[in-house]
């Protein structure tokens, strides 16, 4: 079942301490057969999500870890393998395990390469992969690196001038440290618009708005219907198009990894989350800028000044006010959603 | 005098073997006093401009090169001074001469530590800049290298939200190798339209499309007047601002060089070329790869034919036909534009 149909107009909601909507994550993954690694690690990136206001990207995903694993789309205790591949390259094999655990293997891996050498690179290989991006992306700012990352998805996207679904949804994210400040972070997908979001208006039986997509016969279409069965558009036309063929290059056959049509083929009509790799680029502020480093920093802060002080927010502003709210408050869940989890313990 | 000028509706065209454009820019560049270092590198890259179709990126910039010397916005001999910052980082020093040599001078050294980690970084620094990205772009693809690059540009773009203009047209370039074929290229600007076109339209009488810009009072307008003396608009709204900010940051202070409002600060008025830096990544696939890399590669070149098999166009397709036209049979400029840039002969 979509996120969608848990978000009627007025849905009942239902409100969790954030410990709870932990425990709550954990024990649904541990009862499903998922190791303890796996689920710690896929655990505290759902909350993280439902944490910042990202429900899409929340305890939701915990259904579709489960329906992963019983669809045999993940293994449930894969345990990743590191991979020194170069002086600044660290491949990560998931072992088709989930991407967050991998992520944490090659984490350190990365961010110590990163500061021996300046810049230096994580492939993720043969993950099963449904983390939004700024949640790795912060723990790199959090080291004081900035980063850069990218994913294919599934073929739903097609190219500027074309009709056909080739591109996945290609997120990219970027991050850049911020002293005594939440890092400025943006993560955005390639596509005019998330999927999802066609999906709300389906279910609503509303018409999507001009440029998200086309029909099958390749014409502009306002039907989600058509264009769910037709291709999305990417953002800022041929532009949008050019950075989402980037995406499929560099985190699909430069890291020996599936494009989002291979990894659709792969997933032959299960739905499960996307098998494919992911590629995470950082760079060490210190080792470019030596002892100016600060002073070079401030410089940024200043352009950070000169966007918000004429009334422009920062890209992760919302997520911030988010978290700050449910680090005070907890979050809140629609009952049929927790309903829904809890039969998972069942 | 802008490019716009040169073309009016039927501008009297002069033909020039690409041997031709070479020698003119060179002799001009020489006698207007800069070194033969300097001089051969720009030339190179505004035949490049010319012969591929790119005149507002051709020889057109010769007379660019002039009068940001003549402004003293441009040091005519200077040696770039290459630096081995740490083992994936070279800087090069432009010291106030032109991308171009400074460029020449780090790719050998950016290439060579690409090979040996996987993956580098270069960064120029106190150059100045008029150079389509994809000309230093093609020279690392041909080294088997994929590319990044980007830099910031003088301050005329508003962020996305807000009125004031803070971001450069901040282009970013990325490159793909291709065995036997032309890489895979594409460079733009993260502003919805390039600067010329909007002077175009305003020395044209005619309005500009709705989302190029807004003027002064932060009102979306139509007037190309209006947006010059506003500010233009990123493409793809958020993300496309998003993208800017990200290249602001990067190729600015990651660098330890200046924004595009400290370069537009520095230009005083002088309307020279702007001076800042840039940031060019590499990566090397058969460091990512090993002995997979060309079966990795093969797939590549699936997506490449499953966006050209469906009508769609690959990026650099149209300046890859001009250049094959070019090669045959030479460049043609406006009589204008060639008569301005012999007076400089003189």
């Amino acid at each position: 079942m979509p996120l969608t149909a848990y978000l009627p107009k007025e849905p009942t909601m239902i409100r969790l301490t954030l410990d709870e909507a932990r425990t709550l994550s954990l024990s649904i993954l541990r009862h499903a057969g998922f190791s303890e690694a796996q689920a710690q690690a896929v655990t505290a990136t759902v909350v993280a999500g439902e944490r910042d206001g990202c429900a899409s990207h929340g305890l939701y995903r915990v259904l579709g870890c489960v329906s992963s694993l019983k669809a045999g789309k993940v293994v449930a205790d894969a345990e990743p393998e590191v991979i020194d591949q170069a002086p600044s390259i660290v491949r990560v094999d998931a072992r088709g395990g989930f991407s967050q655990l991998a992520f944490q293997a090659g984490l350190p891996v990365l961010a110590d390469k990163a500061r021996t050498n300046g810049i230096a690179a994580l492939a993720i290989n043969r993950c099963v992969h449904f983390s939004a991006l700024w949640v790795e992306i912060e723990q790199l700012t959090e080291l004081g690196l900035v980063a850069l990352a990218c994913n294919p998805s599934h073929a739903w996207v097609a190219p500027a001038g074309g009709s056909k679904p080739i591109f996945g949804t290609n997120p990219i994210a970027f991050g850049w440290p911020r002293a005594g400040k939440h890092p400025f972070i943006f993560d955005f997908a390639t596509s005019a618009i998330a999927r999802g979001d066609i999906e709300l208006h389906r279910r609503a039986g509303k018409p999507i708005p001009e440029g998200w997509g086309i029909d099958a016969s390749g014409q502009p279409s306002t039907s989600a219907e058509a264009v769910m069965n037709g291709a999305m558009l990417t953002f800022g036309g041929h532009k949008g198009s050019a950075l989402a063929a980037m995406v499929e290059l560099i985190a699909g056959p430069l890291i020996g990894d599936l494009t989002s049509a291979e990894s659709l083929a792969y997933d032959a009509g299960s739905k499960s989350s996307p098998y494919h790799g992911e590629l995470i680029i950082a760079l060490d502020p210190q080792r470019f800028l030596g002892a100016a480093a600060d002073a070079h920093l401030a410089r940024a802060e200043a352009l950070f000044d000169g966007i918000e002080g004429q009334g422009a927010r920062l890209p992760s502003q919302r997520r911030y006010d988010a978290r700050a709210g449910s680090l005070a408050d907890g979050v809140q869940i629609p009952q049929a959603l927790y309903d829904d989890l809890n039969a998972l313990l069942n």
